[in-house]
């Protein structure tokens, strides 16, 4: 391809929402153009390289046996409200009206539209496993969209869902995909950390998201040093830095309740005991909404209501728990949220925790509190002499000893991990790292399938639900992450396998035996399959050589009269400092070995 | 590929809904199905034929030179003020709101979104001409999406826009379209008719429809019997069927007014006077919405207003005319808005007819009408002893001769061509079809590029504005027309470069001795690019030939265990009533030449 019969808009300028560097260079290199906030277009580059992840991902899909279907990316809203999510997903969610006043969704996602599809041509067990996919676009109404693709509103994103007879079934899929993941990776040339992660507001358990490390990374992630073990902080667990007394120690005093006058904090209250943050219990009152987990024997004199749900389990709409934690520990309300299979949980207001402690934000306590019941974390069972709020204003209990003076109704892990917390697994020391989420595998259960009313007849003639996977890859992320982790002052430095060209031919004046040369070169190469661009603009050889450089072609071949001379021209990887002279007759032969080689070794 | 490891859900029963061929076949094959009104799923079977379409497309397009871009398919509702179509559009504009309020819109087609970008790109002339094209999704929110693919809400279009400095740059990409266009129908097996079109509500003049004949088509086409005539009936012309008298016969009458009581139309008059309709001026009143040609010098006492649109150039809001066309033809509204360069033309109400010929509906004429300006169809030129409503109730006029009696504003083919009507170019007969298009070309001319405010400099430094064309195919319409082309009543009759997959192989029983052949068969099949169907299941061979032929695929062989003792495997063409018998070890051969023998013939 000549550079003049394609459109690649290089800018020296940056625009100035433009903080990281996939974003910078996208803008810069003509790949990608701004039509309005979160909403970019692809140029001829840009669109070369995002259709060769598209393709390594179909490739990888495949061969693991998921069928490519293709369903609409406007579906019906009657869909959404069959799941629930019509109302739960919130302003994200792009809705229309069709002209007969029909409700309409812009799909962020498709488990309904996948569910539906199956739920009418499913019928017997015979039928299963199935797994399908579509690489199409999504909209999302991000409410702050930026750093270019990677956080757009409008994506294209390959999502699969998978639908089984039972939990073995489902996991073989879930393990076959996941290693796809990691070759779909590999061969994009980049760099991902594989965490558990919640699974969130998707629901369902077993999941685990692909990341890749970013400064700018929504999620923060927790590694060991010495293991492969890596989590989402929401996720994230740790060795106990404690040990649970084997028997009670008697030699505790009883409870005593001290006045502590005017102070606020955990940290004021260490200055004025003469403690450390160690030996408290804190308390925090949560108000949950819409926990399906059955509360009928729980703890506590306000009895939360129960109500059957639109759709899906029954729930309580709203229940208040106390949450107790040792004083150095901060609360990890998704593992809350899950303990609790709810919703949604946040602090109580001051109101409330007024009325169920009987006293103002700041001295609650598990002691003696009977309105509500107490949830534990792990790292409180180890606590024999603590201190904690008594329930009124300006007092303390100090002395508190598990079991002794009181009894949680539920104990759980909830804290959340931090850098210097110890591995799960090894006990190493666990470290932090921003990231952002890649690809996302989990397992969905009956989630969509229950309320959808999808079914099958199974061997023996029952009526039964199948159990489903999901997952999904953002393609225009893969793509400026892979550009995050590829490029240097100069540009972008494409893995062979994404490269939008693998050669870029540079002739340092385009004419005379030097075109001859550039044209005979750039029609060889091609000949073999390598992609070449022709810079036969009539610009300066530094323009040309910068372009190349920022566009990240990977291999440069320079035509010059000088080397022409003998017969030699220059070539140079990008990336590398050196350029070599290279045989003129033998560069085709010599760029297609190591073009081919580079990509073998991505594709291995 | 193993039938049992993908997912075709062949059908005996047709819905209701699918009166065509396209739509049956392609539910019953497996190919889509419904997820709501107008919105279809491609399944693996439909998506494979999909996506060859579009890989012919994009192919014949790069070939060209157009470059290959990815827009969004959700767009600011912004740029469609600009361009003026956010009102003008209608219904058929799928409109949401983010979750700021602002205003977004679903693609249906997408000028404004390459314009804009253009816009943001363009400085010079050195940059022009550009084309750039999409393939991707579109929705219409159709009033009535039926036939299935053939006009559902949401779709893929390919479209393409190119940009230049004047009309010879814009006349050559053009054809160039027209010649790609032709190449695309050609390689996917379809028969199109191209006909000069109005270009409707796109604007511009200088259009070409690839019309496919379709007996649910929304188009009435005129072909000429004798010669490559064929035009859409919006703007088909044809041979006069009249003389225009050389010079004016000075022994016509002068004009009497004759009583007509209870005469209400040319078929009543006929009778009445005993004459036929080719003898009668036939005058009707128009209310005529946003004309943009210049009324200034117009004939008429009743002034119409101009007023600057929102957008583009000025207009005239409302304007009546009489429209005078000889009695036994119709005039062509589409010809008329053209001539005016009218968005909207519509016959008056009663109240505007009495109001403007100071009669009742029935008796306008041209002669002494005063109020509004007079248009006449060519064929009321050759009028010299006509009858005519005299604007009065229950009175015509007789003797009533063109450029005697009256003289018109503005003469020009206003009239709607019909079967029997000679051809424009050779004289021959016409005739009718009804088609449907599958593709259109057109010359935008700076429709959007004026009100989107596109410019560039000329060679002189010039400010200049570009002018602009515009070429879609629809793809889920070219899929169902291969199909309405190529079936039969067992099914669909693939064309090689569209067949899902090339050969199907069906053992008899799929054990022993015959699975061992079909596996190593499908196996070098697929070795030499032969996209093989194996048909393991465990159904009668009957059920098996039957989904092969409803599935359409071009080559079955047939492998059991009486050929297979003579080392023969039956081959069999889909379409053809005849198989025959080939060695089992030559069948790879023989299916490499015939399959990649078809495939050269219709890539040509």
């Amino acid at each position: 391809m000549k550079f003049s019969r394609t459109f690649i808009p290089t800018l020296r300028e940056v625009p100035a929402d433009a903080v990281i560097a996939s974003h910078r260079l996208m803008f810069r290199a003509g790949m990608i153009r701004k039509l309005a906030n979160g909403l970019f277009a692809y140029l001829p580059l840009g669109l070369r390289s995002f259709r060769k992840v598209e393709q390594i991902i179909r490739e990888e899909m495949d061969a693991i046996g998921a069928l490519e279907i293709k369903p609409t990316v406007v579906v019906p809203g009657e869909l959404w409200k069959e799941s629930g999510r019509w109302d739960a997903y919130g302003d994200a969610l792009l809705r229309a009206k069709n002209r007969l006043g029909g409700d309409l969704v812009v799909s962020p996602t498709a488990e309904e539209a996948f569910t539906a599809l199956v739920r009418d041509e499913l019928s017997s067990y015979r039928q299963l496993p199935l797994t399908f996919y579509q690489i199409n676009t999504k909209y999302r109404d991000e409410i702050r969209p930026r750093y270019g693709v990677m956080r757009g509103r409008e994506f294209v994103m390959k999502d699969a869902y998978s639908f089984h007879t039972g939990d073995e079934s489902l996991d073989r899929v879930y393990q076959d995909m996941g290693r796809a993941y990691r070759r779909i990776f590999k061969r994009c040339g980049l760099t991902v950390i594989p965490v558990q992660a919640d699974s969130g507001a998707m629901g369902g358990s077993g999941s685990e998201d692909f990341m890749v490390e970013s400064e700018i990374g929504d999620n923060t992630l927790l590694l060991c040093r010495d293991c492969d073990y890596a989590a989402n902080v929401e996720k994230a667990s740790c060795k106990p830095d404690y040990e649970v007394p084997a028997s009670r120690a008697s030699d505790i005093p009883a409870v005593e309740k001290i006045a502590t006058p005017a102070v606020k904090t955990i940290e004021d209250l260490c200055v004025f005991l003469k403690t450390d943050a160690k030996r408290f219990i804190k308390t925090l009152i949560y108000r949950v909404v819409n926990v399906e987990l059955d509360l009928s024997g729980a703890d506590g004199t306000i009895k939360p209501e129960r109500s059957p749900a639109a759709s899906g389990p029954a729930v309580y709409p709203e229940a208040f728990f106390a949450v107790a934690i040792r004083g150095d520990l901060e609360v990890n309300e998704v593992k809350l949220a899950s303990a609790l299979k709810a919703a949604e949980v946040a602090l109580a207001s001051d109101a409330d925790v007024k009325r169920l402690t009987g006293a103002p934000v700041g001295f609650a306590g598990p002691v003696g509190l009977t309105a509500i019941p107490v949830i534990a974390d792990e790292s409180v069972v180890a606590l024999t002499d603590a201190v904690t709020g008594a329930l009124a204003q300006d007092l303390h209990y100090a002395h508190v000893s598990y079991a002794r003076d009181f009894t949680p109704w539920l104990v759980t892990d909830l804290r959340t991990v931090k850098a210097g917390d110890r591995c799960p697994r090894c006990g190493g020391g666990l470290y932090e790292k921003k990231g952002n989420e890649l690809g996302h595998i989990f397992k969905l259960g009956r989630k969509y399938a229950v309320p959808m009313g999808v079914h099958y007849l199974d061997e023996a003639g029952q009526t039964q639900i199948p159990t489903m996977g999901c997952y999904g890859i953002g393609l225009d992320r893969a793509v400026a992450s892979v550009i995050e982790e590829h490029h240097d002052d100069a540009g972008i430095i494409w893995p062979m396998t994404l490269a939008p060209y693998q050669a870029a031919i540079i002739p340092i004046k385009y004419a005379g035996a030097v075109k001859a040369t550039a044209d005979g070169l750039a029609a060889s190469l091609e000949a073999v399959g390598i992609e070449t661009l022709l810079d036969d603009r009539d610009e300066r050889p530094g323009v040309k050589f910068n372009d190349a450089d920022l566009i990240g072609i990977p291999y440069r071949v320079v035509v010059g009269d000088k080397n022409l001379a003998q017969a030699k021209v220059e070539v140079k990887r990008r990336g590398q400092a050196e350029s070599r002279l290279v045989d003129a007759a033998k560069a085709t032969e010599e760029l297609t070995g190591l073009v081919y080689g580079e990509m073998g070794e991505l594709n291995r």
